[in-house]
């Protein structure tokens, strides 16, 4: 079986900067299989990085290698990172990229069974290293080696604690309102909330309103001069066409999050 | 040799979740081979994923699995749907996407060499099915188990009748004239119409003008306030070379359609 | 070990050109890797694809098939070629898109280890050749037989003399002053140069200030009514964070060039 490793950056496409860490990782890992995640997290948004490294990630078979690279300390002395899961391994930097797939690691598996490791054997690096391009020359040539099956241990030294992400957790106002808020707006306009579906269950519903029928998302605050709109109050649904096309609709999205959406349009373009 | 599977999509490539099928096609198929066609179908635009897809299936080596998610209607009754001809299979949601591949099948293949399975066995989905993404949880894993080898039959019901796209074929206006449509704007800023180039060789032309350098293009319509300098009346050339840098030329596109385009520059750019 | 074949164009990514190539090449050589350098270059600028292409394929695995498509005269009589080193094959049109490749080969190696093939060897092609899209029709299925072993000697008549871009080389304006200019913006908005670390290492550094940090970059020129803050001068330094945030700075880039770049911002931007 070739071994995959996925590439979550925001390097944009334009530039062949991507190409040249695939060229890296190939000539070291020749048999390995390239998957894009996506290259368009907004320049240096290491929020958005982590979000969707912790979506897609699960869906990836047992032992494929993660490199991520939105880098913006690249060159200081943020360190190097390698997280090793049974069912994962993570390269980046340690920055808080890699924040939310280490909280849901310890979720699922006990503290002995995950490794981080610090970046700081440089005999798997290339040989000569540039200060603004690590991705090409440090984490690019340790993911092709993880994926070829180098042991994490030669790589560094074992690191306890990470750099985690200021995520705010949503906040309860009561066992019945919780209070989240969208963390970014995707490709076709839907609002990303904080807010899972763990969350929403959690909820104690009003007994005549069981979820989801019952569950009402208020979006945005009164009195703002430029959204006379707000605040919007709508029903969570099961799916975009619950609506009529161009009503808002609130609803659990493909990744588990509550998503503030449009039927048939756009929920974030002006006027949608 | 490793099983190919081709992706057309209207979902960007910002979010992952491109990257999240194919995480699950591996999973399912690890030796299968991603090749995207195109994630930048306008949102939803049905007919242009059906364009893209009939104009680029035919490249591919025969057993190749087309997977295309361009889905308004996920969540609906809309059938999920798989077709099998003698040189391809293609898996997507039955809403007129796969119809222009169906039709050109049914003018190569005889009727009982084509198949059309709507996929309602749920053991070859993911094991759990949300409301918005059909593409991760019912498309990709059927496509990546065709890419592996499993029957088409085991996989559903046999349709007989697809949902087709309501394309209006171009309208003869006597054996010279032939009036069609701009379909869409390629990257180029090329027109690329419903006119091929079967349609213009069936066209009479006038003796003394043999195809192609007789026969012209009239573009627009007069009395548009907002477009002066139409209608433009174009010969057709064989290359965008064939004109002067800047000039508007009308040619047999790389697709076999006929396209308005401009030498060396934008056809659709404001002043082009 | 499976060939890698590398695609470097100005198809855009929205309408299934490079998905188009990628299946002829896999129909040609079923075995091959296709690897995206970039589909992003601005339409027909055979420059900026000299340069990514220069700057990607030394970091590549010996063996390589570089295609590279930016072919403003598709159709007039420009050549087809080939280009073999020691190290990798490139393929693409005679019209200066492989002229950086050639020179950087002809200072590596002898002239007697490269070799230019005019593609004039038809039965190399698809059988059926359009006017307007080559990338299909000759560069991808010659690209797919150099990756399966075909002798280049095959392809066609060996070349001599290759069309070679009429890029200025900076200016020396003395031993201590070299002038140069901004050759592209990158996806950061970081203005890369002319100007190599070669050359900077070149220049005679006044004895007080050596190489880098006594090293000046004067960007733009005096008496610009619509860009006042010009010129600035800046102080070359290692990395991003060697100035504070919002600061401009000058660095030897990841690809080996001087850069104008902007702490944790957008050089290229208004107001950056």
């Amino acid at each position: 079986m070739r071994p995959i490793i996925t590439l979550t950056t925001d390097f944009g496409t334009r530039d062949g900067y991507v190409g040249i860490m695939k060229g890296v990782m190939l000539s070291i890992c020749p048999d390995g299989q390239c998957i894009d995640i996506t290259h368009e997290i907004p320049p240096q948004n290491i929020t958005a990085a982590a979000l969707v490294l912790e979506s897609a990630s699960p869906f990836f078979p047992p032992g494929t290698v993660h490199l991520v690279v939105v880098d913006p300390g690249v060159g200081t002395n943020r360190r190097p990172l390698a997280l090793i899961t049974p069912s994962a391994c993570y390269v980046g930097p340690d920055n808080g990229v890699l924040s939310l797939v280490w909280r849901a690691a310890r979720h699922c598996w006990s503290p002995d069974e995950i490794r981080a490791v610090e970046l700081n054997e440089p005999s798997f690096w290339l040989p000569q290293i540039s200060a603004t391009f690590h991705g090409r020359d440090i984490f690019a040539p340790v993911a092709a080696h993880l994926a070829c099956g180098v042991a994490s241990e030669r790589l560094g030294t074992p690191l306890t604690n990470l750099t985690m992400l200021p995520l705010e957790e949503p906040a309860w106002e009561g066992p019945e309102r919780l209070c989240g808020r969208v963390l970014f707006v995707d490709h076709f306009g839907n609002g990303v909330t904080s807010l899972t579906r763990d969350h929403l269950e959690r909820l104690t519903p009003p007994s005549d309103h069981p979820f989801p029928s019952g569950l009402r998302v208020t979006v945005g605050e009164a009195g703002s001069p430029t959204a006379p709109h707000l605040p919007l109050c709508l029903p969570v649904r099961t799916t975009y066409a619950d609506v009529a096309p161009g009503e808002a609709v609130a609803l659990i999205g493909g990744t588990g999050r509550l998503e503030i959406a449009q039927c048939n349009g756009n929920a974030a373009a002006p006027g949608g």
